[in-house]
């Protein structure tokens, strides 16, 4: 096993789960590398400080670009808000590095073509932490559509819903709730919920060719989280859109924060000629099948428990009928990038891929302010 | 269709429920004989008369001695406390009338062999009223084990649980409570709701060979509904047994009117070497089902809408997708019983069959004071 | 209880309803009138024939005509394909007779229009038969919104979901499968099942003021079911909107024949500030309820079975856990109408309710054809 | 943070549990000590070695007295299989270190109250891991029952359900299926699954006065896993039983290994006087909850999800509505088990109380030998 040395920059919620990622994965998987904590790089010293001693980071740093001058990084990880994606990832293309990218991969298709085109002159491994793709069931419904088992597919729904800014109390701006600021995060629900449906929606179902959407702020101002003064909320609370997929099948997709008793309920249905699909974050260990090809009198929507050997990833873990979580998404991408990268081959999504869900979403938005359907470029 | 008479005895929750039953009968199912409503009997003349007019009866009495000397009167439908019944079923299967009796059949076995040879001595048809073997995904669950698709049992596992006894305040006795007054109700949850437990099972799964039973009477001491005295409580409120089956299957039953959250829920659960099955009577429209045999990644529980034509009983009524509820499957006891007679067979449970549900209940009443293994004689 | 004597035109799957209806309601509602069964007309006398036996009607016919110049007819009831309500319905309302007519109450608002004006000149009595809103855990759904605890209603959410044309083999017009022909049904899944859905929403969260759609056709021609003809499809198989309410809130409905998996799968989900509402036809005796004010560590959807006797219309049914079904909902409506009709007063739907949701049916499909949103005229 | 060297015995399954606890724990939680993996001990050398080195352990051996020799070990944790818990226990203590055990502590309550000896008399810090109390939602209903919200108790019941070893191509003995042999094991499903049962109840529940028990071995005879020759089968494959508890309450427990369709489905439902609870592992992540206090028209069992920060132990993972998994259960056991230890105060459950828990199985397995109520003494 190589070692492999990742400088991580931004010690937030992703931080975090990217840190665990790393931590654990040479635990259960056997890989060509054996990720080393190196760097952590975050705005305040002391956070980045005591980050660095409770992950075992060797060091840490303020300054992002010591990162990437640093030699012996073998990956940056860029786990910082969307509007500095763009020129971390470029300048660590340019550097050589790896990288893992958060998603959205940036603030808009134009910013996402920049990226794309450098780590493709750098020829670096490159991938965008769409983690939903990893958590086992999902894994296990892309197997089912691949096989055909569905059919012709006449329908793909999916919503995002949560409901943590109802309040009018909620601030915006600054270290926590930067998402509620439009200039930091690009968008609201669309590039932060949507955009996880979509990069989902294109891996099970092909392109998205055209998409009309309605988006809503409902709370007009809010208080910044910093300075305290009162500010136009930027981000759409609210965006619901349905699309034509180039397969001919009609989409449906909706996400909102105003969504009274749903924490991250991130959840998609397929209807297939033969079989449908469906799946919710907040059981993400089952994933609904129903087989139209059963005997009538016993067919039924199958609660399948994802916990079994031959379900995706899941001989890794524990034994028949225990559940993983939320986290292990994370270390599901870290190993499937290393095998990747030492084989070669690209990682889905890679930031080419994540290109495709940024045009979406930008379509999304220019829908919804031109009140028009939009044609989706390739 | 031939012209049938039914006198009907009771006036209460199940005269309701069996008038309903004759009313929309012929309706729904083509069958030999239209019921006709001839007469009610009740204690209380006014409330006779008043339900007569309510249901289309063409009579009413305070004397069931009345209703079985009617020369008209082809059915005598039995929906009286349980005391009560032995002598009305002995005298209408003398004077050669067809029976439908509510469950429990008996305040205990040796009355109920006395009713099994009164109707066996008349040639009469009987039934004993355990509707629930006629709930569509009930009888589907008979269908898919007499198929033999579960293999051999291993275990069979039944609850009825309720919550309306909870308060002290509740009082015993009287019209609305009779069934806490063991000298009218025969027992408590026993009789009253483990019994359609034990009918299922044995339908279900055959017979029990020995069974070990523990019972509880949490509140001691009730007022009466009429007197207003305080009484010692004479029944079980909860009673759990486990036992064995003659085809080498556990069971393990509980009934208690002290779980708090549950109204009528009665649930049964049947493991087999192939496929188990899953019912309760709150979502009563659904069938669990898992198949082992399906492909090991897709193997889930199936959740049958159990309202399609090809399901028992449902090319009767509406179209798949919409629900029937509780009334229906005394509609279809009906229809069946109607279709036995006229065809000359029995039609289950016969007093016969409930003969045997009652010698389970009284062997377990019997192990819960002796506190003991009961065997079950034949 | 006075008599009323019923004239109802169409023998089919809603006839079937209608019937058992008026057949029930007395055996459980304490009302001022007792339905009779006068006549029932069809198109094939055989079949009106065989109709007026099973469920009792006096008499039959073929000629509608009739049943509106019968002078003992006190209430017309239009269970005929959506292309012959209007003239059927101006014609008993210029008779004087009450009226209940099937959904959608049109072909479009202009002809809904025409027959509001008629009923309004003639005053009488009339009610569209949109029954979903008569199913008691929707009308606990209206309550707990009219009672304020929802607050102020962000999101309005639903789903008509079949599956039953997935098959390029099943054909289209004739007596089974008229709606499938727009020249009868005026329109496809729009009319039939989004019109149940905008009905209630209108009831729930007031008046829609703008509307976006995307339909389709997936199957492009089928034969017809007499003639045995390829021809053209002529409907919506699946119909996707969203839209804005009055009140601020936005709405996402989608309904399709092509959802493989889902019978009638009839959803709807309210999110407001305090507290959101789900509910699903399929498990139609469930509310699904969540309250933020309810203490933070036992915060989660309840899920309640609406059986209880402080629930709409189930101190009339049986006893506390034992459910009703789907036809039910149309027990209640006629209990509904006939108490309004005896106090004088509107019974909802009117047609002129009813109106309102042609309205916003009509501005889909024009949404749909003309790509672009469509404002709703009051 | 202090170091803490940890010496573990067992790189089976449980090994791995317990070593990923103690990787995880300090990037989680804020704790006295910080854990190093000081010594794996394990049969195979090899194994050892390649678990050592997988887990980041500093040395192996195949000796586990060498681990209790090591001064600088400081917990010696035990993974072995059950026949060897005592010995090495015993010896660990008398070496002052503390100790993790797995469960059941011992194959009787006789050498289970030597270990308590031990450990008492060295005064050795001392857990049994029954890590399932430490499930977020299992510790959320030990607080709803402390805090007085179920009010009195009247039923307990307990279930844990595999199908694992319905085949009789299964073997028994040797490394995988040591659980198959009771020589090894000291029972079947009551040492390995009811014990966490019990744990459970005992902890939410009190003591258990008494018991009543049936067990079964559905399949006489399997193969030796390593020798391949016909045995015996010496384990319960199956067992029920109900007991009383001191505070009044009835419990009704099973388990077995012969439920298709459940791989690990541990569920337990309490009822109590104003409240219910219900949980299941198969879903873990969420605690169902029936408050009868709640308004009458909107009760129903509330699904609560368990990931939000004023959860027992979920303000150190992620954000609401992001689930945990089994895992994690076992690093709270260490959080836990560190903190106690800093303060110097027990961590239960503690040898003494896991040898209550043995004494229950003791109880049972006699019941069941003897066919008659066993008195649990204290």
């Amino acid at each position: 096993m190589k070692p492999l040395n990742v400088g991580m920059i931004g010690y937030g919620f992703m931080g975090r789960t990217h840190s665990n990622a790393y931590s654990k994965v040479s635990h259960f998987f056997d890989l060509p590398y054996k990720p080393a904590l190196r760097v952590i790089c975050g705005l305040v010293e002391e956070q980045a400080k005591a980050f660095a001693e409770k992950w075992g980071f060797q060091s840490h740093t303020t300054d992002w670009r010591k990162v990437i001058e640093d030699e012996n990084v073998d990956i940056v990880d860029i786990c910082v808000p969307n509007n500095m994606h763009a020129e971390i990832a470029i300048a660590a293309a340019k550097a050589g590095k790896a990288i893992i990218c958060e998603k959205p991969l940036a603030m808009n298709a134009a910013q996402a073509q920049e990226m794309v085109d450098a780590v493709e002159a750098a020829g670096v491994a490159n991938l965008v932490s769409f983690n939903y793709r990893r958590v086992p069931a999902v894994t296990l419904a892309k197997q089912l559509i691949d096989e055909g088992r569905l059919g012709k597919i006449f329908h793909y729904r999916a919503n995002f819903l949560q409901d943590w800014t109802i309040s009018a109390e909620v601030p915006q701006g600054g270290d926590g709730t930067w998402r509620l600021d439009a200039s930091v995060a690009g968008s609201g629900v669309t590039g932060d919920l949507l955009a996880h449906c979509i990069d989902t929606a294109l891996w099970h179902n092909g392109p998205i060719s055209s998409v009309n959407a309605m988006t809503e702020t409902f709370i007009k101002q809010r208080l910044h989280a910093e300075t305290g003064q009162a500010q136009k909320v930027s981000i759409d609370d609210a965006c619901t859109f349905f699309c034509r997929f180039d397969n001919g099948s009609l989409g449906n997709f909706e996400s909102t924060r105003y969504a009274r008793g749903h924490k991250a309920l991130y959840t998609f249905e397929i209807n297939g000629e033969h079989a449908s699909i469906r799946w919710d974050l907040h059981d993400l260990g089952r994933l609904e099948y129903f087989e139209h090809r059963d005997e009538g009198r016993v067919r039924g929507w199958r609660s399948i428990h994802v916990t079994d050997g031959d379900h995706p990833y899941m001989n890794k873990w524990w034994v028949p009928g225990l559940q993983i979580g939320y986290e292990h998404s994370f270390v599901h991408q870290v190993a499937d990038f290393l095998t990747a990268m030492d084989a070669g081959k690209p990682c889905s999504p890679t930031f080419a891929e994540a290109l495709e869900t940024q045009k979406v979403c930008d379509a999304v938005l220019q829908s919804a302010a031109e009140k028009r359907w939009i044609e989706i470029g390739s």
